[in-house]
């Protein structure tokens, strides 16, 4: 059995905002980043894939902080894959500050997509190959939810997808996705340092060139987004802030 | 008299465009926040400034590249400061690739700011903090030119400067202006892998909440920008790409 697998960042002034503290945005793109290090690092990354005509695509994703760490302070993101079904691999984070509490924690949920036919593959077929790595440990964090539609939204914005939106897919960016939504919300409350939890959906793909529409819309306590390209949803979420 | 310093980057899978090479932009970021680093490790950045109510400002930057290095490949970036008079002082940069080549070469002019005043400090009588800094080598490329006024704008485009955009002085962050020119150009000309040069002027600050208009128009044989924040001018640009 595997062990979880620690990597060392440090907040630079490129990742804070105006309080001096990481944005959401950098400690998402840090997890990922770590996800795509960690998968690569151990032989089953986007490269190895890519060479059987398949790709990781990131299904829904749920992170939790309850502090943002400050300008120069380190911190270690622990990942591990706890299991997986036919459908969805689960990878899992801690964020440890350097007085050693846990101040984060995130779970992803990604399927194994045939580049071809644009359909996801079962991977009780092909995940052998990251059988060896689950570790006999729960996601730290209730797994991402499942978001119902937006209903009326009580604010819209629209983003053309531009060149420094897109990644190595020519797909709209995650933690793009993640920017713009945020930039919706109240500066004071995004800049707060309160607990948060942000959970996504990821529905379909959006591509260079097309028009997103994005909508928000405070409901139960907690602000919900839906974002479609060219009239086709392809993305849900929703964020609920510590009172 | 002080030597050049040293910095190994790697380029990440988040620093890439669709071609597998890392974008200006991430480029031109990594640049700008060796930086700030190398001004704080050696006691004249922005954290020390700062306790005097003095700041660092951009206030001319060039880049120019050969090419754009690959995912996961890495460089060398040199940086030193080569002069300073009463109001500029003057931060060089070479890239160096892994087969020894220097591929890219920078030259960036700060202002020394009194956060109070919002004048711009001499610096010959506060430099010398720095003045055991200088190295006697001068820049590796043309220092940033002085741009002339738009005139007529082929392309226009408008944002609003949002939480995401901007950094602990809650000005508009370099690198989004820089994506967000390079987001107007042909998406083939950015992504090609050709000879670049980029020199920006930035003539006033852009805060959050303000409405910026983003001119463009091919002139000359290069691409020239204007940006202005609620009818201001706030930057200059000029983008040439070699045949």
């Amino acid at each position: 059995m595997a062990d979880k697998t620690l990597y060392d960042i440090r907040v630079e002034p490129q990742d804070v905002d105006f309080t001096l503290r990481a944005t959401l945005a950098s400690l998402g793109g840090s997890i990922l980043n770590i996800a795509g290090t960690d998968a690569q690092t151990k032989g089953f990354g986007v490269d190895v894939l890519g060479r059987s005509n398949l790709s990781w695509v990131l299904s829904r994703f749920a992170m939790e902080f309850d502090s943002r760490p400050e300008q120069y302070g380190s911190y270690v993101i622990a990942t591990w894959i706890s299991d997986y079904n036919r459908l969805m691999s689960t990878r899992n984070f801690t964020l440890t500050g350097s007085d050693g509490r846990i101040f984060g924690r995130a779970v992803s949920q990604w399927c194994m997509l045939d580049l071809t036919t644009r359909t996801a593959v079962d991977m009780t077929s092909t995940a052998g190959m990251h059988a060896q790595w689950i570790v006999d440990a729960p996601p730290p964090a209730e797994r991402p939810r499942k978001i119902g539609p937006l209903g009326d939204a009580a604010l819209t914005s629209e983003h053309r997808v531009a060149y420094s939106d897109i990644d190595f897919n020519r797909h709209m960016n995650t933690m793009r996705y993640i920017e713009l939504m945020l930039d919706m919300l109240p500066v004071d409350l995004v800049a707060s340092d309160r607990g948060v939890r942000f959970d996504v959906n990821f529905l379909r793909e959006s591509r260079y060139g097309q028009m997103l529409t994005l909508g928000c819309a405070e409901q139960d306590g907690e602000w919900r987004f839906a974002v479609s390209a060219d009239g086709a949803e392809c993305l849900r979420a929703a964020i609920s802030f510590a009172v």
